[in-house]
Parts: C-alpha cells; sequence; structure tokens
C-alpha cells in the first residue's frame, strides 16, 4: 500500500489549490438544463415585490394545492435565509432591473394536479425570463416542479427523514427506488401480514415503517414531482422475511437432515405462490407508482441444492441439475402474478440474463460491474428498456474526489444502434446500507449523488470537470445553507457552514 | 475494478450475518483497561442512591471544581437517559445488590487539580468494587479522569463543536493535537501579527479561533484530562501564512524573474527569524502545554532552487546543491527559538532524517508509511522519543470494515531492544482535512478512531477481533445515544438511534 503522504493529497487537487472557487459562467446551477441561456443583464430579485402566480391560460389554478405548496418553499428558498452567496456574482453586473412575477403556466387541460408522476409524465419545462415577468412554461405540474431528459432514480434502504426527499427535489432527481425490505430486516409493516416486521425487523415498534410513515414519504414525494418505486426483493435476500412467515423460506439440509437454516424462497410449494398473491396485492394498493421492483439478483443455489424435496421437484420438471431453470420457474410465477395487480415490473439484470419471460414493459436494471456496457447491448437488443446503476454505486467509497468517476460516466456508451439508446430510459444511484445510517448517511450521498444526477440530466456535452466543480461547490454550500451536511468536495469553506454535531 | 457485488459484501461481513450483536464477557467495555476482572456478582445502579464523593483520604475535595465537574459529568452519563442498553445483560444476572458509593481516591499530596495534564503525568487508576462502596484511586486527578498506559494522541483540523472533545474522553484519547493552521488558510487569531488571520483565513470573522475561542477549547480538555498540543507548522505548507506577513515565503522565479508565486518560507532573511521568534513566543504563552508541533514534513525545494538569493546563500554556506542542508538550516534555527521559550517539540520524521541536531527530550512523529518499522527502529536506535501515526490515517476511507486494519497494528512490531520500545510513547490517529468539514467529520472519526484507542490504550494481547466487533458495536451504540453521530461497523441498529438530519 502507498505511503500516505501528504503530497499525494495536494496533487489530488486537480490543480485546484486555491479553496475559493472558481466562478462558472453558469453561476451555481446544478444539475445544468439541456438548454439555457444566460442573459447579460441581471434582474433584481426583491423578497418585498417579487410573486409566484398561476399565469392566466393555466389549466392549474389556485385549487392546485401541489402548486401553491411548491410557490410558497420556492419563495422560502429563494428569500427565507438572510444572505445568499450564489449567484450574487451574476447579480452585480449592471444596472440591476427588478423581477416582479413569476408566472407558472400549466398548457395541458390536464394538469395532472392530484395524480402522481408516472414513467411516462412530461416533466419538460421552458423558463423564460423578461422583466419584469418571467414565465415558467411546462405541459404538467410536473414539469413545473423540475422538468425531465432521463429519468434518474436514486436508492437507498434508509429514510429516516424528510429532508432527504427535499435534497432529492434540490438535485432534480425524479425516483425515489426504496428497497425498503432486506436479508438483515424487514420493516415494512404489512396490514396482511403483520407478523412479518413484528418478527422480522430490528425491532417491531421502533424500527419499522408504518401505513402512516409510508403514505407521508409517498405524499411527500408526489408534491416535489418525485416517483416512489418500492422493492421486494426475492427469492434471495429473504432471510428477514422467514422470521414472520412459516414455511416461506427452504428449509437447507446438512446430509440427510435439516441443518436449521435456511435458503431462498421455496419455489416447490403453493403455499408460497398463495402468499405473494395475497402479499403484492397489497403493495399494489399501498404503492401508486405504476411500477414495482422485484429483486430477483443474486439467488445462491447451495440450500436449494441441499434438500432432498427440491431435488425431487427438479426430476419431475425435468430441470436436470440446472438450478437458474428453478429460479426462473419461480419468478415466472412471480411475475404472472404482479401482472395481475396491474402493476409493471422492475428486475436486477440476473433475471434476463436466466432467459425469464418478460413482458415487453419490463424495465431490466444493470448493476454488475466490470462489463456492464455489453449488458445493455445485450438488454436493449432484446427490446427491453433499462436502468444503469453499475458504475454509481455509491457506498463504494474511496478515498479523494470520486464524484469526478461518477460524473465521467456516459451511460449510452455501448454497442447499439440509435433504437437501443432510446431504450435506456434512466439511470440509478445506488447506495446499500451495509455500512449507512443516519449518523452517516446525509454527507455520504451529498454532493455525490449530485454529480450523478448531472451526469443524467444534462446535456451529454456537459463535460468540463472544472467548471463542473466550480458549480457543484457552490451547489454544496447551498445544500449547506439549507440544513443538510453535504460533504465538502475538496478543501473549501461556505459562507454558512453547517451547524450540526 | 471488481464487480460492484452485493454478494462481496456479504462475504466481507466476517460470518457476522446477524445484526445484533454477541454478549462480550466484558459487556460493552471500550477501550479495554491493561487488567479487568469481572465480578460474577453484579451489582445494580440507582440514580436514587448513588453518589459519587470524595474519599476521607484523597487530596482534592470539594474544593477541586475539576472534579466536581466530572462527578456531573458522569452521573449524567450514568442515569441521564431512560434506558440503558449496555451492561444490562450483566445486571440481569443474579441477585441485584446496591452499589450506593463511588469514592474518588487521590493518593499524592499534589492532586494537580488546578494544572494541566503532561506528558509526564500518572493517569494510573485502580476501581475497586465492593459492594456497597467502590472505590477509584489514582495519584493525581488526571488518573481519575481516565488513566494511562500508552499517550494516545489525536490529530485533526477541525474543532467545531465541544462534542468533539467529549467524544475523545468517552475513548480515553488523552492528548489533541491541533494541526490549527495550514497551505489553505491561517484561523488563529494571532494577538502579536493579527493580519495572519486577517489576510489569511478563510473569512476573517467567521472563520478564526479567536483566543477565547482558544482557551475555551483548552480549559474544556483540561476538565477532561486531554492536552492540546499546537502545530504550526513550517516551513513548507505556509502558503497562508505569506498572505497577512509580507517577505516571509520565498519569491519563485521564472528564469531571471520572480513568478510572483511563493514557497516554503524564506530561510536566508534575519526578519525571518525576528517573526518566528515573536510568533512562537505568543504560542508559547497562548499554549500551557509542555510541547509545540514544529512540523518541517514535506519542504518542497523546486521554490528554493529557483531563486537567485538563495542560491547565493546556499554558496556562502558551502551547502552544495543539497538543500536539505538549507531545511537543517532553518529548522535548527526555529529549534532554538522555540526551546528559548522552555517548551519541548514535537517533528514530523522529515525532520530527524534530514539529521538536525535534536533536543534529547524531542518526539519524533512517524508518519510514512509503507516502511514505518524502519524509522520507528532508527528514531529509536538514536535515542529519542517517537509517535507512530503511519498506520493511523483516518482520512484514508476505504469500502467495508476498515477499523479492523487500524485495531490489528501493533506498533512495538519493529526491530529493536526493550529500551528502544520504552521511547515509543504513544500513537496517533490523524485525520486531515481535505475532505472533511462539519458535515461529515464525527461519523468518519467515531468509531474508527475508537479502534485505535483500544490498540493504544489496552494491553498488547487484546486482539480477539470478534469480541473487540461485539464491544464497539455497543460502544458505538452509547455514543449515538449520547448524541453522536458515530456510524455504524456493519448492517445493525441501535435501540435508540441518531436523531439527526
Amino acid at each position: 500500500s502507498p505511503a500516505p503522504s501528504r503530497k499525494i493529497k495536494v496533487l489530488l487537487s486537480q490543480g485546484l489549490a486555491e479553496p475559493v472557487f472558481q466562478a462558472s459562467k453558469y453561476g451555481s446551477l446544478w444539475p445544468l438544463p439541456q438548454k439555457v441561456q444566460i442573459s447579460e443583464v441581471s434582474f433584481k430579485l426583491s423578497s418585498a415585490s417579487f410573486r409566484i402566480v398561476d399565469a392566466k391560460a393555466s389549466s392549474a389554478g389556485p385549487s392546485c394545492s401541489l402548486l401553491q405548496s411548491a410557490y410558497r418553499r420556492y419563495y422560502e428558498y429563494m428569500f427565507g435565509s438572510a444572505k445568499k452567496q450564489w449567484g450574487s456574482k451574476n447579480n452585480r453586473r449592471s444596472d440591476p432591473s427588478d423581477l416582479t412575477e413569476l408566472q407558472v403556466w400549466i398548457t395541458s387541460p390536464d394538469s395532472e394536479c392530484d395524480g402522481y408522476p408516472s414513467v411516462t409524465s412530461d416533466e419538460s419545462y421552458e423558463l423564460t425570463v423578461n422583466q419584469p415577468v418571467a414565465v415558467l412554461k411546462a405541459p404538467t405540474v410536473w414539469g413545473a416542479l423540475h422538468g425531465r431528459i432521463y429519468s434518474i432514480y436514486f436508492h437507498c434502504q434508509i429514510i429516516s427523514y424528510f429532508p432527504f426527499s427535499e435534497t432529492m427535489a434540490m438535485n432534480k432527481i425524479n425516483v425515489f427506488h426504496w428497497h425498503i425490505v432486506d436479508e438483515q430486516s424487514f420493516p415494512y409493516l404489512s396490514r396482511t401480514f403483520p407478523q412479518l416486521s413484528e418478527q422480522g425487523a430490528y425491532h417491531p415498534y421502533t424500527h419499522v415503517y408504518t401505513p402512516a410513515d409510508v403514505k407521508m414519504v409517498i405524499e411527500f414525494a408526489r408534491l416535489r414531482g418525485i416517483r416512489v418505486v418500492p422493492e421486494f426483493d426475492t427469492p434471495g435476500h429473504t432471510q428477514s422475511w422467514g422470521k414472520g412467515q412459516k414455511d416461506l423460506l427452504t428449509p437447507c439440509y446438512s446430509g440427510s437432515k435439516p441443518s436449521g437454516s435456511f435458503g431462498p424462497v421455496n419455489p416447490i410449494l403453493n403455499t408460497t405462490y398463495d402468499f405473494m398473491a395475497k402479499f403484492f396485492t397489497e403493495i399494489s394498493t399501498v404503492f401508486p407508482d405504476g411500477y414495482i421492483h422485484l429483486g430477483g439478483d443474486e439467488v445462491d443455489f447451495t440450500c436449494w441444492k441441499s434438500n432432498p424435496d427440491i431435488q425431487k421437484f427438479m426430476e419431475q420438471q425435468h430441470f436436470g441439475e440446472d438450478y437458474s431453470k428453478l429460479e426462473s420457474f419461480y419468478i415466472q410465477k412471480l411475475l404472472d402474478i404482479v401482472a395481475s395487480t396491474k402493476k409493471g415490473y422492475l428486475v436486477w439484470q440476473e433475471v434476463f440474463d436466466n432467459g425469464v419471460k418478460l413482458k415487453p414493459d419490463t424495465v431490466v436494471h444493470v448493476w454488475i460491474g466490470g462489463r456492464s456496457d455489453k449488458e445493455m447491448s445485450n438488454v436493449t437488443a432484446a427490446g427491453y428498456t433499462t436502468i444503469l446503476s453499475a458504475p454509481w454505486y455509491l457506498d463504494y467509497i474511496s478515498y479523494g474526489q470520486d464524484w469526478q468517476k461518477y460524473y465521467k460516466v456516459e451511460p449510452l456508451n455501448f454497442e447499439g444502434t440509435d433504437e437501443q439508446k432510446k431504450l435506456v430510459i434512466g439511470g440509478e444511484a445506488c447506495l446499500w446500507g451495509e455500512y449507512v445510517d443516519a449518523t452517516n448517511l446525509t454527507p455520504r450521498l451529498w454532493p455525490r449523488a449530485s454529480a450523478v444526477a448531472e451526469r443524467l440530466w444534462s446535456a451529454k456535452n456537459v463535460t468540463d470537470i472544472d467548471d463542473a466543480f466550480n458549480r457543484l461547490s457552490l451547489h454544496r454550500c447551498r445544500m449547506v445553507e439549507r440544513g443538510i451536511p453535504a460533504e465538502p468536495l475538496f478543501s473549501s469553506y461556505c459562507l454558512h457552514e453547517y451547524k450540526g454535531v
């Protein structure tokens, strides 16, 4: 291992020895919009005179409480704290004139005000500033909340605090992939099977998500134009399910006797599918989004192989020794169950790799590193839509400015036709929870996830790493000023530092 | 690079798939005392009846406010929060009897109550529990605060909040090495040279340590038995010094003309030494500790080489082309200046490597990784005391349970006589600040620094990594319960989670 040298660190600074950032011509804009034109004229915004109003022709008026709360929120962001550092340089240029009004104009007859954002929502928007009035034009309310190019998924096992969702919105991340249960704990409180969390959560009262918690998360996200896609991963990673649901998991054998430990979901029992049908019927009503993530990754065959009943079933089905056929058998039945609830699904790439028959609208989630470009080629060549996560595992921390690594990835960099490229509907930053809880979640996420957000949000040619450093440094200070402990990119300071522990 | 595989993560769990820790026979003790005997009899502590009192024969009585505040603090720790998880298992064993009193007995005639802990302080202690009374016997108040085997240094560029020092005390870390200025910023507000921070700090008001701030840090530390050793690193890493002190740094040349940039402290001007004499005279009065860290690491010769006046000086002094001689020339003069203030000093290992003449009581700070065992051999063979930091650079983060790496280091693992081994007076965990500020400092430090603390505090044969995992997991929950966002070691939970952002 290399010497822990301070000199190395200084060299890593990419020539940015000065802690004071250079001004970007885009100020502190993050992520950069697909098209942006910076005016030479600067505008003055005064909290006393500035108003956000519904445009006269807008299909969403004062009765659209989603927009009205957004106005209040944005007004607070703009004028809430006493002093702003970002953008101040642009404002100094010349003879400032007052900008007094932002008109929000929803153009579609159906503003979607009371609905949920979906994979097909039009989230585009256009902001034009002509003093004294600026106009924000968007087909639906979702565009008014942020706009859209790629879908940007965001993935996390922990959601303790609402600032989490707030920060996603600040970074224009528009899907929250909620990996809500896993091997270690089953915190989702199911109304149909309450014993799952009673037995399977870390703690049945203090460490669960009640139906009310889940509702609040979804509504909080909706108000910010964020979809909530839950994941209930089976047949592997299910140890915690087995604690509350008898016979759901496969008993492993040691020789001719059960060893007392359990493996993946037992795919040969009818009771398994009865359980799954009831369970996913509940899930389909609790979560309004059109998609459910069904997992399907990393199924370990050791336990299945050890179990004599499974062996017999393999024979009956003529599966030979190919346990991936058994896995596919299970997944196929699960997909049919979930399809009957009228939901679409996402699955981890192994499900595709194993040749399971998938609905055409299935989203294949590519996560295995190394040759993910090859996988992207294969998945899209087969006609499936896909989401890329492989380059953006934020739980893999390392020394230095690793945000640059995330920033430099080009998700469409794989062999394939234009048609194939269009099947890439988004990217997702993942933060698995093995080493993360409320003590370190936020600084580990931000601004590293912000780097992914701009890569997915902005135009392909937005690749100037120095300009990104300058804008992202200011964007991180903006998060800090809003009370979010986003960590520094490099030696630097914010005018208003984080006041935490 | 390897595939980001979730399976890898599970394998990294060291067989600790269960998030619930196993009970250690030492409960949640951290760091383990050198000698500990666990009683089969358990004692009940009740907040109503329990008292901490001065023993009759103690040389420190009610007038020792240091001890009286410590009693209040410990009482609050013991009974402050409603429910405790740690130790509860031990308490369940059998027929508990009340323990009603802890007598604190300072045995030396001079309790040192109003002094400062020093490198020669006797910090030993002995705790005997015999119901209904426990006795804590210690030669001085410092032993009553924690006890001592190794010195444990702790090093940090940022000190924003007092919980920092509090957490050090919880982990029995007894020296705070305050790297208070560096290349990027000079936050120390000097009464003699106020322009240093006026010009050289990130911000002259919001990002400085005033004399009052420094006093509070020192007193807060003293009350917890923690020494505060400041570092003012020269001649390198001094860019921020140059902003407020004209002619202090060497002007670099580009060909025959000054380039406008500056290098290390200019060693050929008398004004440099006049400045240093005044500056360190102030420092020697502001910081009561017997030692000052003088730095001396990573001096880059490029700028010196470029400067014609320096070249001329090299000739006059017959230094040839050996710029390390010039460095030694500077350091020698600096050491003489500081010695005249009656302070001892610590220096980074380069100063020893370059053959500078050092006072016999100089502490050589070994930090360069790779072959630090060789350096430890050399330094101690030359008869100098030393502190080891090389294996404990906490700013080098990586994926996984890296606390184990820190824990497994044996600092005396180098070739040398017993006499040489005795010259190792401590170890130090370093957290350099390039990627750290108030947003992420605490979870990055704890419990990783706790692993170093036990290595340095406990007996050499305390090496059971599984037992350490179990105790450290509970110790980390204890920190969390006290409001300190110490990060998880691995998938797990605390009864009372951190309630932060």
